[in-house]
Formats: structure tokens, C-alpha cells, sequence
């Protein structure tokens, strides 16, 4: 291990929640070295959590330990686990889906049941509300401080049994290709498709290509024209709409300088298809 | 001490305040271990910052040197002291009511005045407005870094001079317990009482049961109804309320997956009196 | 050099971009000292990253390594470079205008090109986006861990090449200085000029003096009344109005607890002029 631990949660930064959690992991070990992915996550969004950690693990050393904190259910019967994903990395969570896109597109190697009557901090039996502080800071700080191993968080689970949520489909035509938007670069307004590089190439466009561009939430058409596939921005006039593969190598569509999602109202999740089509 | 040092602010992490702040504690000793609790505390609010203190300090191993910096009054006679808890925690701060929880519920062994004579940055004096920069940061890295033990700190102030602002009273009855809505659990929305679960669970209420909760704001009541009190949010439906013990053993109170604040218009402070009554 | 690196940007925190520009500095070196400047600049205002880094950099030790990416021209012929200021900090940043400030204001010894050939991370070649975790992450943190030295990042780039935006002036006469609004601190409101203090102390300005202000907006009047220069806030009272001198040693304008921007609708750029003029 390398002692690099990284959180994520729906906490926001507003008040004391997350420095809880640095907290506990100091006590744990003051050597650790403490990131944050982001606590911005919206709140309950499982589905953004999954996709956060896909978006990032890969940038991390091997070792790294991730503790997820987005947990609607916490409280009830969920499980509490640690996965290591087939690149070493670990992921401290709720299993309610957070693995989700791990699980797909990167693969688990093994997964292990929080074992709470060891792993929980101690005199927190009135506190039912705070698992992220209380069992999941601390079981992670123990992992990356390798106070304990990793066989040593508690008992397999099956791996067939991890949680998953639905993802989107990605059809492929002579003619298209279809996917889904499954989240947007917030702060820029470009939508994300599942769409991969791979597949988009295969259904042949080439760079400088106009494609026609379909985007429907259930059967409503939210977006219809031609947008060129571009490099990147720098290919295009800012204000101009430009098709491009994102830090991910899926396909993303955006505006230069402007903000995509916001000019059409266009949002994220399996109702919302997108489908590229070549022009004749 | 242990060389961690966490920073607290109203600066927001907009600009360039924050990192001028880490920066100086770098200069000082650049193998500080340097963390932050927030910075978004409402501007000014000196009650939100105690309160923050008061949430997260106890997560923290003994020897850890906090620095908040929410002073409306920069430049005015309020003291620039260094409080020492009976747990050890270090609290660098102007004396202006941010030690109020930490005085009352923790306790305080030592306050010191910061000599700015000899704990001020060098080459400062024409700059009024930046003491968290110029005086807390640099006083608290000094601290941290054990250059200044904290008798070096300055003089020591009286414990009874410390400033405290006014907190709500806990009246309890046969049938009923009062409080007040000390804060939010900002993004979820939950009401934080300053009711403890000991008095609540004292009165008589059991997990399970239904109480009456009434929710005045001053003299006009914004809110009356049965809630049930839960272990956790996993004890009632999404969008069922929920009456549970916090994170910090106080009573409070929510919408599971809502926001029970933004739903009724609740807001904090000792005019926001709310009252737990049994239903016979 | 001292392992230290501040990344700054305008990504946000609500996605997972800036994680994984932390990760590959870890990648590159897991015992650096990582710490973020702000990523909130607002989106594409090379301006504002210019401003935020000449506002922070003087604090942070001799050979700290800042990783600014603002980039609106990214895929663009922009270069990418490495300065190297007079007081020994290094910014990594496109040669878009980021260095401005540095450059006008701190001085710049010199600058290099970044090699991509050499610097760019391995098996990035589809992805043209991202140019902060892939290229200028990954050449900061080779820069701060010594695994590469400054020269040799690339070829040396004549100072008279590097991109400057135009700064507005500042005119001095025997009753009145004048200047620009260079940007705002964001979450009290307070306007900050372009003015020095020396400039406003040599037209005879002193403290508790009443100043005429006039702030134009184009040929817009948008204010125009007296003012106290104050030492500080506290020279006022609460929701009074003031002139002091702010953290970098220019003028600013202020309402001690409130919001002096909010209040009259002043924004911040070179045809945001503001005159002190003296009363007779």
C-alpha cells in the first residue's frame, strides 16, 4: 500500500462532515497522504458516485484506497464493503450501485464484507446516521495504513452479487450509432455519452466529418442538426458545436466556450439517447 | 504535536485567500500536514464557525492546531487568542464568540493572547485586513511546527473573559422537551436541535414512537405535526419524516431523501424554538 | 526544490477532473505536497487565473510549482510552458495570458517550452482535451519531484513572446488618481482596483480622509459619492462604506458587512474605471 487515500461523498463542503472524516483518518495513521475526489456528488446520486470513481481511479497509483460515501440507505440491510478492482485499486462503500461502472467497464477482482464488530469506530453505537466517519473512514484509513489487510476487512462476497445499477445500451448500425448521456462535464456543459471512441470510429466517421446528431428524452426530440467531429475545441469557432472524444475515449458533444446542456435543456440518464448518423 | 494543522474560514475557495493562508504556513514549515475544515462558512457568521469547531474537533488526534478565521471585526480591539481544550485540540482564533460550543460542551483548559509582536509576518504593516494571512496562520503553523511552544503563544487570558455568544436553553417537562434549532445539516436539510438524545430519551420517547413536534419561529408557529422517531433514515419511507439522533448526539429532524429546512422554511438561531411533545 | 505543487483551474470540484490530475502527480512522485489554489476561476478567464496567481504565489516558498490551467485554446497552437519567476516559483500553464500579472508585476527569468514529445503521458494520443492531467500535471509534478530539471522541460522562449493581456493604466494628477477594477473579492464584494497604495498616498490621500469616488462603467456613471479611507473595517460601522488598502497593497472599496459590488451592480475589467478624487 502506499498510503494515498481518497474521498468521495454527497456531503458538500459546507459544514463539518468531511473533515470528520480526515479526522478519523489521522487517528488512525497521521501519515496517511488524504485526497478528496469530490463531495459534490448530488445528493443520493448513486449513478454520479459510480461514474466519479470510473472517471478517476485509473490516475491513481496501485494501492490507492477510495472511500465512496453516497448512501441513501444507510441504516438499513446494504452492505458495507471493500472491492479491489483488477488494477489494485480499492473502493470503501455502501454496496448500492457505487460499483457499478468499476464493475463493467474495469472489472473487480475481489470483493469483502466490512466486518462492523471490528472495523466500526468505537462508542458510536447511538449513531446510526454517520457510516461514512464511523465505518468507512475508519476501515479505509486501517486498509491504506495497512493496520489491516485486505482480507482482514471480513468475508468474501460473490461477486455476482455486487450491486449493479441499469446502464445504457450502445447500438450499432451501417449507418449510426446510438448510446445514452450518461453524465455531463458539469461545469462546461458538454454532455457525456456511453458511447465509445472504438464504436464511433468503427461506425466510420473521421475527423472533420459532419454528423447528423439526434437527442431524444424518452420520445420527445430534444436536439436535431449537424455537428462536425472535431480534434477538439481549438477545431472549431467558440460559440461553435463540436463533436469530440472526451478524457474517458467516449463521444461527447459541446459547445466551444459555451455550454451545451444548457442551451437545449438537455439532462443525463437511460431516457436520454443520443444517436450520431452519417450524412448522404 | 503532531504537525496537523486544519483551517476554517467565511473566505469561500473562490480566490486566492485560502491558498495565501496555506502558503504561509508552508514558509513556516513546509512538513505541516495541512488540511481544511471548510471555508464556506456563511460570511460573518461567528456562530456557525463555533459550531463547525464544535462538530469536527473531537474527530481529531490530540495536538492538532486549528485556525479559524470568521472575523467581522478584523482591526477592532477583539483579541487574537490560541485556546487549548481539555482534549488538547488548539484553536487559533479572534476572540470574538467562535469558542462559544467548544467553552460550554467540550471545555477549555488555557486561552493565550497571540503577541503580534513577535507572531505577525514580517513587512505586514500596512495591510489591516488580512489577519488570517498575516497573524492566524502564520501564528498557528508556528504552533504546529512546534517553532513556539504555546506558552510562547503570549499572555494568558482568564477563562471567564473568553467571549461566548448566547446559546438556547434545553427546558424539559413531564411531557414534553424543548430546544432550539442551533443548525442545518446544510445540504440534506435536516434541523440540528441542541436537544441531547440523554434528554430526549429521559422525557420517555422510544424508537418507534410517534411525537408531536411543534416548530415555532418566535411567536408564530411554522410547524406541528407527528413524526416517528428512527433509528435511522432506513427506519421510514423516502419522503417520510424522521425524527433521529445526529452525528454529534443531538436530536434532529428530516425528510429522508427531502429537505425538511427547505420544505416548511425553517431557519437556525435561538428564535427557532421546537418542542418534542408525547401523544397519549 | 521543496516537493511542493498547487494546482489551479477552472474545472470545479463537482467532477472528477482535478482528482485526476492529484492521481497523476501521485503517479509521478506519491510523496509530493499537493495543494490547490482555487478551481473555481470563472470558466475561461484567462484573467482571473493570471490575478489569482499573482495574488498567492508570493506567499508560498521558493520553488513552489503552480499548475494553472485555464485553457480555452486547448488543441490549439498555444504553447505550453514552464516560467519561472524572479522570486523562484514555478507556473505551468498554457502561454495564453496566465502569466500577465507574474510577468508585468513579479518579473519573469524564464521561460520554457514543455516538450510533449518527452513530457506528455504515455498512450494519451486520442485524447486532446485534457491537456491539464496529461500534459501539465504530469510536467509539474516531474518539475517538483526533480525527476526532471527546469531546463529540461524544452527549449527556452524569449520573454518578449510571452502572452500578455492588456492590464488597464493607472493616471495620477494633484486632486485625483484614477485606475480599473481588476477583479473582486468574490464573497465579501469589495471591488479591487489596479491602484497602488504608494500611488493614492503620494496624490495625499490619509487616513480618515473623505474621498470622492466615481466608478464608470464605459462612459456609464455607475457611482459617485464620498468615502472614508479607513485603516480597516473596523474604522467604520457595519453597513458603512470604506477605502482601504487590501491584501496586495492596492485600493479597494468596500461596505464593512455587506456587499459593495451586489450593491451597485459594479463588475471588474479595463472599461471599469475608478477616479479618487480629493474634496476641497
Amino acid at each position: 500500500m502506499n498510503k494515498l487515500i481518497v474521498f468521495q461523498s454527497d456531503f458538500g463542503l459546507v459544514d463539518g462532515a468531511v473533515s470528520a472524516m480526515h479526522g478519523v483518518a489521522n487517528v488512525v495513521d497521521d501519515t496517511l497522504k488524504i485526497f478528496d475526489l469530490t463531495h459534490d456528488i448530488p445528493q443520493y446520486s448513486i449513478w454520479d458516485a459510480s461514474y466519479r470513481l470510473y472517471q478517476t481511479t485509473e490516475y491513481w497509483p496501485e494501492g490507492t484506497v477510495f472511500v465512496s460515501v453516497v448512501d441513501p440507505g444507510v441504516g438499513s440491510s446494504r452492505l458495507s464493503v471493500v472491492a479491489r478492482t483488477v488494477n489494485n485499486h480499492y473502493i470503501v462503500t455502501p454496496d448500492n450501485g457505487t460499483l457499478t461502472h468499476l464493475k463493467k467497464y474495469v472489472g473487480l477482482k475481489e470483493v469483502r464484507e466490512i466486518d462492523e464488530s471490528k472495523h466500526r469506530r468505537e462508542d458510536t453505537e447511538y449513531s446510526y446516521t454517520f457510516h461514512g466517519r464511523d465505518v468507512y473512514a475508519n476501515t479505509g484509513a486501517k486498509l491504506a495504513s495497512e493496520t489491516i489487510s485486505f482480507e482482514q476487512v471480513g468475508r468474501q462476497v460473490p461477486l455476482e452479487d455486487v450491486q449493479e445499477l441499469e446502464v445504457g445500451e450502445v447500438v450499432r448500425t451501417e449507418e449510426t450509432v446510438k448510446g445514452t448521456i450518461d453524465i455531463l462535464d458539469v461545469r462546461f456543459g458538454s454532455l457525456w455519452t456511453n458511447i465509445p471512441r472504438d464504436a464511433f470510429v468503427e461506425t466510420g466517421f473521421k475527423h472533420g466529418d459532419s454528423v447528423e446528431v439526434m437527442i431524444r428524452n424518452g420520445n420527445k426530440m430534444a436536439y436535431n442538426n449537424r455537428i462536425v467531429y472535431g480534434r477538439s475545441f481549438a477545431d472549431v469557432y467558440p460559440s461553435e458545436q463540436v463533436i469530440y472524444v472526451n478524457s474517458v475515449y467516449n463521444m461527447a458533444i459541446a459547445i466551444n466556450q459555451g455550454n451545451f446542456a444548457r442551451a437545449y435543456n438537455i439532462g443525463t440518464g437511460r431516457h436520454w439517447e443520443v444517436e450520431f448518423r452519417k450524412i448522404k
